[in-house]
């Protein structure tokens, strides 16, 4: 069951389930290495294709340049073989990001995942966007993946743009984290002669995006239920799409909780009753509330997780 | 393969394509009911489930209630056996929904399409919409099909209340035209205990809408590739993904174009080139410009369809 | 102190307070026309420029044609000479909005206030209004006041829109109730050359718009606190922008909670505070919730009105 | 004429015009230290109350957190006396925002204009936000200036936390680029009791803030047109209202044209036409289109400027 066509030596194969790892912190909001590596033994149990570093589950954008890179490190030192790391290096200029790009790459990333510059965003066009990710994807020692997270960035990397971008030949792939369907569709449709992979951006759309194309996920579930989406990607690439659909139906709600509706706090309070460091985030995330908690709590427990 | 368990005796079937009918006009932007009885009769050679009639692309704002019950009216008539007929009933007032629900009922109607109403945005929480379809749904002759159309209502129906209100003996399914597909599985998954179908509302995210779970399309582009949707279908049903994958591609972009690009305009110039009558639009909206014409062409012609 | 020139034989001069009317139903939700006339005798003694019939706050969707026809027929027979009488008659097509005008101005109105068509709201793009509002004008036996409410309607007229139909002689004005103070400044500076006036559509921004050129408002508030938004009239036209502002301060919230936080149904309760018929809306519009209902007072209260 | 009462000893009185100066960089995308200084003579005959240094304006986004002290640094040594220095030192974390805003402080910022994080916009409520603007304004050795400014964020500090931020003593003002001049109205007067000033964040409702209760203003378009917004303070701050409307009507393209439409590249363009030095931006942005240019010049030239 083929999803794209790829060169054969066109460098990694991007397909498979990511959990953009969460980055732990001690009680004076510092980087919990330790904590981070526990959380990376139980990971390597789970058949991911690889782990993001410095998604926005991350809260890559609370951290320096240098934290950033050396939580890189880090995951690098405790991955497994034949696991993939893609590190987040997107900046709002151009050329901090190409320097984040080189330093992650120098750290041990093996793809570099941009997200789309957003502060000006009225003047973040097509035009715009496709320059900053040439010149990055141009000067890159590693491939890079493009990044959309209109949530978060409140801009939806243009079609045109995915699709022109697609043709440069260290661009190798799309995380779209919108989760317009439709949209997704047409990506891979327009892509498909294209060395260019799509990954769903979340475990909400993650079958409806197998089922139009897409190869893989960056899901943040994936770091609570990463066994539950791996099992997920295998139903849908082996076509048992009834088993997959009642097992994707399961996952909106929790996902849902974890990502648009609580956000990283939640994320992280999750991770603690699935037996991973969680833990606080940095200011301004704040703890949930007690009546979050509940609410978390409900939407994990009425699908028959916790 | 089964989407959704249904008691046996619980009402229509809804699964199926269905196209979203336009309204032709005469020169006077009178309807035309010649030149619909004829686009009627080549309709009734492709294997849809049934016609909803005076949905968003049957001009419905733009005709008075007489001319809407006229046209399902002439529809019923020219319906072949078996065929479902869905009439758009919805208007801003319960009262005046109420009344029109009834008339569509006795003109003919097999089910009665409600779409949210939406002047008073601000003010339609849950609560009011529950208490409005309800009241539709307790005095309806006919089974209901809630609508929710937020491209044009600016407005999406609530997912609390659809739930709750698919409980309702005589609300029977929901037309789902926003194209959030988390939503749409999400739906599915909280009604799947009730006699509740969804039903998508584009022909963009119909193939992933069947993978989570929905039943059929009403899809503007059928008044157009109507047979193609309706192979569209059989593949989705049959579990031929591959393919279906390919022939979903194929119809995104004519999709978006006689829908959220083009309009109805766009539709009804399409449905010209492809053998239907289709005419002008009831003013205010305004014919294509020579430029949205050459675009429409090429969104199909690229896709191999002019 | 003038704001806008305008030419001696054109017609009315719009400039002043104008509440846009609720409608009074009966516990059936009938138009209830005793409990109307007694509010417009209480509105006869404050000193409006005149009154607006079927506005949005009026319910105008929720009645028939025929309602809003009678009951601007109600309104003119009660209203003292010398007051302006602008009637609502605004429908989705052009051609029942043409009707509509000229049913309205032969019940009685001195002008007609024609919103913005937007179901299809993708498509109302200045070519599209500027044709629907040409026509109405064209055939409307009185001034047409053209109405942006983007609140309801999802839909901004776009500026260069009004700059081009302010050229229209049977054109006279706008009621912008989008309250971006920089657009309103703009309009007012495009069309200084033409006999054309602009109209605050809410009293929270009432004295900004003054300030920057517009000649008056049509504020759901004036409902209730009709004389001290005619005071405020007073200090803006005479130039005591002090003692304007403290007023003006002290509206702000009351009037965003009968406007945009809670609704009609919060205009219409506090109506009955102040001494005039308010009673329920038609549904889908439900009555206040007890916490809504305290919201509202508290509103009102803590700003010293109640 | 008394804007906002002000204890006595309470710090700077904010009241006046700040441009949020321009960045010029090299041809390889330096920071040009010489020319900003050539730049800040200028200004120096401007009656303009400081200078605001490291807005949206500046592109901080693209500036290193080194880069961004040094332009204060510099800045400070050309200010004259008397000439307040604000100085943008938000960042998405609490704690770089706290490091940056001491930096800043040590480099002679008077003032710290601190935007709202925003790229976890659904978790950045009101709690958030008061907390993190609290911990900021605690450890700040000069006052805090709130910033929003939504068209670059994405978020509206909520009305109910600067009420209550505006209680701190360290916390000063707010700089409102939204342009809701009811919120602004309202924020004006919920804060009334307290050492609190707002300025308006945009040359094109800088009247009718004034009009409301503002105190001066940050604009963009004050690095090209300084002495006509100050002019245009002078007849507000004097109650000269009939000529400040004239002038801020012909403001307000220009103004719309250098921020909204065409952002910082075209403010930069229009910089050197009024004799500054603008040149391009750091990458993404992109140098005007030749389109764009001319659109550029029609909107100062139509309005009397070029």
């Amino acid at each position: 069951w083929r999803l794209q066509s790829r060169a054969a030596a066109a460098g990694p194969d991007l397909s498979g389930i990511y959990p953009p790892i969460a980055t732990p912190f001690t009680a004076r909001e510092e980087v919990d290495a330790e904590k981070l590596e526990e959380n990376l033994q139980k990971y390597a149990e789970v058949p991911f294709k690889g782990l993001v570093v410095q998604g926005s589950n991350g809260e890559y954008p609370y951290l320096t340049a240098a934290e950033r890179v050396e939580v890189v490190r880090t995951v690098r030192r405790s991955l497994p073989p034949g696991r993939l790391l893609m590190a987040g290096s997107g900046c709002e200029s151009t050329r901090a990001t190409v320097q984040l790009t080189e330093k992650m790459a120098s750290a041990g990333a093996d793809a570099a995942l941009v997200v789309t510059p957003s502060f000006y965003k009225g003047k973040m066009d097509s035009r715009a966007l496709i320059r900053h990710f040439t010149k990055v994807a141009d000067s890159s020692p590693v491939p890079v993946v493009l990044y959309s997270v209109p949530a978060n960035t409140g801009l939806d990397l243009p079609l045109e743009a995915v699709v022109e971008l697609s043709q440069h030949p260290n661009i190798r792939g799309l995380k779209d984290s919108g989760g317009d369907i439709t949209r997704i569709g047409l990506i891979v449709h327009k892509t498909k002669m294209e060395d260019f992979q799509v990954l769903a951006g979340s475990a909400g759309f993650l079958m409806a995006a197998y089922c139009v194309g897409a190869v893989g996920g960056v899901c943040a579930l994936a770091n609570v239920l990463g066994r539950e989406l791996c099992e997920l990607e295998r139903l849908c690439r082996s076509g048992r799409w009834d088993e997959a659909r009642v097992l994707q139906q399961r996952l909106i709600e929790p996902n849902a909780a974890v990502t648009r509706k609580l956000g990283v706090p939640a994320l992280k309070q999750a991770m603690e009753w699935f037996g991973f460091h969680g833990g606080a985030c940095r200011s301004p995330l704040q703890p949930l509330t007690e009546a979050e908690t509940q609410q978390l709590r409900r939407d994990f427990s009425s699908n028959g997780w916790l």
